[in-house]
């Protein structure tokens, strides 16, 4: 058997495990009994260290070396799954095994205390043993930048978003901050200038908000074939690419936010899902980064769901569905309750407009941080700095601010800018997606995604991880991610119509 | 780290896998969707094969060695736990790898044709691959008896019942035909002489049905932080020790099927979650073999939840729960039917007293078939004739008959005696059980099975496999299994009451 191959089999047993975790974390979230977390726990830890003995056996690197000296006999794909490989490897490798026992025990210890002291504001309490993470966060990224030969910042960044480089995204967020503020203004204006939306009246039971949800899902080519849709207390995407399994939580007295929250999960789902069949397990088989992850999930959540076509036929449908009726339910006010702005302290509540604030907030809090030049115990005021100058609003405590998400605390450093970058490359791909198949607005206004799933089949699903991301967009739309396609669609829905 | 201290972490790293396999099981059992299948063979035989490599790496057998030079410094635990750790890796590295993955994939091969023979009746479709499989257990017999110096069905048997002697097996089941035609007619002439038992009426709604399983469950100990009740077309127990997970299906025409085997399935479960708490994910922490699991399902679904005293508390609460009256919730009623006695085709749906029957024949069939005395071919015309010798009654085809159970077909040979050995033991474990805590029978009309619980936690659930099934029953009750008490069992039900 050829190196290449050799490796081939090792990674594909690699994923075939880490996809068993992903099952069991799927469980845990939803359907496990709290009595069986201890058990769960073991058994996740010990799959993750058998899958880091496979990546990280004696024989990995020479296995590499003999594949790209024989590189000449891989074909496009093989030679992009051997990069991807490497990738993996080289993350896998660079840190040492203590090491890596040692972050993962602090980030579950700083997790544990964070989820008492979120509620209580106390942020205190979370100080200490955020500094630990902090600390090994900051080991990770130096011995990683040395390694990668890149800056600390882009060393974690890798993770998330392969290739990915920070001064790219200061000039983007750079860009996107001095548009902000004056445009956030005009839009409220011009919010204040219409009637102000109204909700619909409820009880909207949970029962008929399931059953629409998956009326939704499956207009969008969700499978329940392969796939679920269940209840968690933070919705999520999870299982394997042929068992694709997304959660959310009901409201009764507002069924948008479920209903929303499973089509932006849906969005997840159906990128897993249409992975190149050929290249499940293999690395080049999986998701191109979180940039273009959350990418999917907002063009069918923000970019579809949300446009004037699709709200005109969900309005009908939950209508029909709720038994219900009065002026709320008039395309108009509900356009107005789907696309409504408010600054607020919490990002997962943020709207369209003001979710990017957040996330550069955080995202150049963390890079201060994990630099060095800001320290843990300045972020409370740092944080109520940031979102003042960006959103005018100031959070009057720690819990509505920089308590709220659980990224730092469990260890996920790096990751923030992709939730925006996501958002730009959506506006981008529904671009090119509209000018390639112009039918894609009309049929969204008779429930009908399928245009646009076709679209987003070829020109990204299928693509795996054989482009970086940048490859990608600009295969399909022409050019690298360009920021100013997302202002024009803000613009375009919050000012001109 | 001692030889014996590194053995203990390997057994705890392979375990912590099988339990992963067994969450991976339950999900595929009960709430994976079909699409999801491939995906899940796939982890599953890579788990497998991890747990396999773990067991029969190239250090394990020096491991035993040093642990046994040195086993002056183990406890009486440990001492066990090395024992029971010897006969997995005995059992595990008997055969080649490729014999291994040859016997799964024909089991595989010949479960799947099964599942279509089935439904037509069609032994002729599966015969090929039924050869294939039993020729491949024979060869497993064969080379594991040479190994374990043991006759070639006891080699099979092992695995099941460790240290199980089909000797001893030919006696008690000798034994017990001689004695069972003549009961079974003076059983059958007695209730004639009864009242036929009339069916309350239904229907009885799967909620209801669900709500007073779980009452009843929760009446046995099960806790439900640390399992779960759900639905799955063929009820079984799964999960984990602290996650134990039990399943059953309705049928609203007839609520005591699902009742039943809810509390046959909890009796299974309450065993697992008690096994003894410091030896978990050690082989001497896990359950004693198939006979002490069967009787443990058997105690509480046969002896305690069958007894005129449980049916009288059961009546009552169900007539309640289903909002129901009339003549047929009677205890006398309810008794009948509870005890009622039938000669049937099906085992599964076989009574108390003619199930042995159904076991002795499979025994008696598969010997016959695993030492080369019988033809695949002839089993068919073997097992009517053995049936009606047992039973007075020939099924009409090979669906009520030889193709009834899946044990076979997947490579489940020398499995069947336990569930009657385990039958005999339960028998006699609620007759130790009641000597020494004479509150039980009482306890039971008001549905508490602590008493019967309290003495079943602590003279056999937290006994794991410390000692033998003998040795176990030989503490607790005084003498190894006697099949005379589940003799005296059944004429006191079935005569005398």
């Amino acid at each position: 058997m050829s190196a290449y191959s050799t490796l081939e089999k090792k990674f594909r047993r690699m994923n075939a495990l880490t996809e068993a975790s992903g099952v069991l974390g799927w469980d845990m979230s939803t359907v496990m009994p709290s009595g069986g977390a201890e058990a769960r726990m073991e058994q996740l830890a010990v799959l993750s260290g058998v899958c880091h003995e496979i990546l990280t056996g004696p024989d990995v690197g020479d296995l590499f070396d003999e594949a790209l000296e024989a590189k000449g006999e891989l074909n496009g794909w093989q030679l992009a799954n051997l990069r991807e490989m490497q990738r993996i490897w080289r993350h896998a490798t660079a840190l040492e095994g203590d090491f890596v026992e040692a972050k993962i025990k602090a980030c579950k210890r700083c997790e544990m205390v964070w989820r008492s002291a979120r509620p209580e504001g106390n942020f205190a309490a979370v100080l200490p043993t955020l500094k630990e993470v902090l600390n090994l966060t900051q080991q990770e990224a130096r011995i990683k930048s040395e390694i990668f030969d890149c800056n600390i910042y882009d060393a974690l960044l890798d993770h998330y978003e392969p290739g990915g480089k920070s001064a790219r995204i200061d000039a983007i967020f750079d860009d996107f901050s001095s548009f902000f503020p004056d445009f956030l203004q005009e839009v409220l204006e011009k919010q204040r200038s219409r009637p102000t939306p109204v909700m619909p009246d409820g009880p909207f039971p949970v029962a008929v908000q399931e059953k629409l949800g998956r009326e939704m899902v499956q207009a969008v080519g969700f499978d329940f074939n392969h796939g679920r849709l269940d209840v968690s207390l933070h919705p999520f995407c999870g299982g394997v690419p042929d068992d694709v399994r997304i959660t959310t939580r009901y409201d009764e007295t507002d069924f948008m936010i479920s209903l929303m929250g499973v089509l932006h999960e849906t969005g997840h789902a159906m990128y897993e899902r249409n992975l190149p069949p050929d290249w499940r397990l293999q690395p080049v088989g999986a998701a191109r980064g979180m940039t273009m992850h959350e990418s999917q999930s907002l063009i069918i959540e923000m970019q579809a769901s949300r446009s004037p076509e699709f709200i005109s036929y969900m309005a009908s449908k939950a209508q029909a569905a709720f038994g219900s009726d009065g002026a709320a339910w008039s395309v108009e006010n509900m356009r107005g309750i789907y696309n409504q702005v408010q600054p607020d302290f919490i990002r997962v509540d943020a709207d369209e407009v003001t979710y990017p604030a957040h996330v550069i907030l955080r995202y150049r809090l963390e890079k201060e941080l994990i630099s060095g030049n800001m320290q843990v115990e300045d972020l409370p005021q740092a944080w109520g700095d940031g979102l003042e100058s960006l959103l005018g609003i100031r959070p009057p405590n720690d819990r509505l601010g920089c308590l709220q998400d659980i990224h730092w605390y469990d260890g996920a450093w790096g990751y923030f800018p992709t939730y925006t970058l996501g958002a730009m490359a959506a506006a981008q791909l529904f671009e090119a997606a509209k000018k390639a198949s112009p039918e894609i607005p009309e049929a969204l206004t008779r429930g009908d995604f399928s245009p646009l799933m076709a679209w987003l089949n070829v020109n990204v699903h299928n693509w795996g991880s054989f482009l970086s991301t940048d490859e990608l967009l600009t295969r399909v739309t022409g050019h690298p991610l360009d920021p100013q396609i997302f202002k024009k669609h803000l613009k375009a829905r919050y000012l001109d119509s």
